[in-house]
């Protein structure tokens, strides 16, 4: 099937469209839009504007409040509770780092605790944010269980990835955004696809036994075994836990119960580098190491050393100029009336 | 060689001597000694009073203030610098740290980031002085750089681990101490005494090519790939950049430069559960995750799925009632005049 360009404007002017179609609120399309649309400009295509579809079901059937009322509770001068009356997601966390950010700029640093969310795409548009307002950007979401924790036969956590973002002066933020598994279920899927064998460290079968056929797969391993299970934990804790909100495999599912909220929880943090060290210094800092990192000699198989969220920023530059590639079928939904 | 039986006051109560004979003030020795049994209880014989010897020839050379002052700069509500003086980094972290507990009961939360201080052990000691007060801790620390960026041929980052202690109500807490490095060159050493085959992602040979062979490892890899580098790097510049500090292959040595104070950076972070959620609430909820937990079917060749520090807490409640073994060298080394 081949791919269709589209230029990045068009293609959230369609994802609006589809949204505000479903109800949801003309403000609220637009902020999960701009986040679809910021996956994939940097190629990850799993948690771009493929979703729309699965939003508009959840938003016809009930699943995801289209118009709510946000708010928050300052509980410390660097705290706060933000609670997102079961919107869209990317909505309710685009603004909690607003308000996040805000608290950096007036108290050094901001940490909110946010509940009553759905999905939210993908983390690295968060803590781009902060990011691009000379601020240190983290978050942290829970998802519905798939990952075994290390030593279990069956799943217990999300993927329930971790992302942050440090500001440079002059090359681009430092940006990480990575699932707490070693590889997220699309990779297994795009194995059976491809008829190829896996690496036995991706997933387990039904048995908890690691498998190198992905057609066998179940569930999903954490990376590195005790330590991406101990940083799932974490993030379990920080977004359930600690938000209140559900945990474990109480988390409802994404592909399911349509009609009921799902009452995710999310934990975002902000902090000024300027509380700890001068800040011109640090942004010549980061820029500083960024650019010993290019100057490394690459090893076998890479043309240069990078940094994370490079990778993804030199996709995003190409496809800003050139425009980003949908598959067909998913721009057929986008545009059909 | 045969092991050694000690009581874990009597353990301690050698390093102190050892440490104060070095000049190191009493309370500081003290510090320390209980930072490295505490390591030894653990487990984690690499952190603990082996590494007596080393501190002591430090101290003796002049690379670390046996009588520092400490000083703390409040830059926030819930910020602060806090500078060692060059001292034992074990005096250090824990002294920060206690700081680090009184602003997180009065403010919510507490960052700080620490400058002009030294080795300070294993991670582990000071996110349990937080979790032991109901509070969350978290303790990052860069070291000197073994380990290859992904996609590097020689080494940028060191194995700069990351700690966490969250507390709960019935169960212990939960402690996750871990090196952003797939595993620890001591892994590797014992491999090569033992002969065996290494995996093929534990690290490279001087010439960034991975290798099976432990002799023919010069660097670690991250664990991961390009997470492991992503953590790795986020500790560096915490530890680091943030503090103002060294950064990457500026870290002095850990076995080198003896005479040279080694200026190393790191940051420590507490949160009251309270802030974001009913107090009583968080702990029931993180007893009630443990346990479900606990009660997941192990794996093939697991007999109990754990949390992340319980195995090390086993050993500790075992060796707190039984005493705490030693090797025949590092015991006469503490029992020598």
């Amino acid at each position: 099937m081949t791919d269709v360009k589209v230029t990045p404007e068009k293609l959230k002017e369609l994802v609006v469209n589809k949204l505000t179609e479903a109800s949801l609120n003309k403000e609220h399309a637009d902020d999960v839009a701009d986040v679809l649309v910021h996956a994939d400009l940097r190629g990850v295509s799993s948690h771009g504007v493929l979703r729309t579809e699965h939003y508009v079901k959840r938003l016809h059937e009930g699943g995801v409040n289209p118009d709510p009322t946000f708010s928050v509770k300052e509980s410390g001068p660097c705290s706060a509770v933000f609670d997102g009356d079961d919107g869209m997601g990317h909505a309710v966390t685009k603004a909690a780092m607003e308000k996040a950010i805000d608290m950096a700029k007036n108290n050094g640093i901001g940490m909110i605790s946010i509940v009553n969310s759905s999905h939210c795409g993908a983390l690295s548009y968060f803590v781009q944010q902060a990011a691009e307002q000379n601020l240190v950007g983290m978050a942290l979401t829970h998802t519905d269980n798939i990952v075994v924790p290390f030593g279990a036969k069956r799943p217990y956590f999300g993927t329930n990835p971790i992302a942050y973002g440090f500001p440079a002066r002059i090359n681009k933020p430092v940006i990480l955004d990575m699932a707490t598994s070693n590889v997220a279920f699309g990779k297994v899927l795009h194995a059976r696809e491809s008829g190829k064998e896996i690496p036995a460290d991706w997933g387990v079968n039904e048995d908890g036994q690691p498998t190198t056929d992905p057609h066998d797969v179940s569930y999903l391993l954490p990376f590195a075994g005790p330590k991406g299970y101990g940083m799932g934990m974490l993030v379990d804790i920080m977004s359930g836990v600690l938000t209140g909100s559900n945990f474990g495999p109480k988390i409802s599912k994404m592909y399911g119960d349509y009609g009921k909220n799902r009452k995710l929880g999310h934990f975002i943090m902000t902090m000024d580098p300027a509380m700890f060290t001068d800040i011109d210094e640090f942004l010549d800092s980061m820029d500083q190491m960024i650019d010993e990192i290019h100057d490394l000699e690459p090893a076998e198989g890479f043309s240069k050393v990078l940094v994370p969220g490079e990778p993804e920023q030199m996709k995003e530059e190409k496809a800003l100029s050139e425009g980003v590639y949908v598959t067909k079928s998913v721009y057929d939904y986008l545009t059909n009336e």
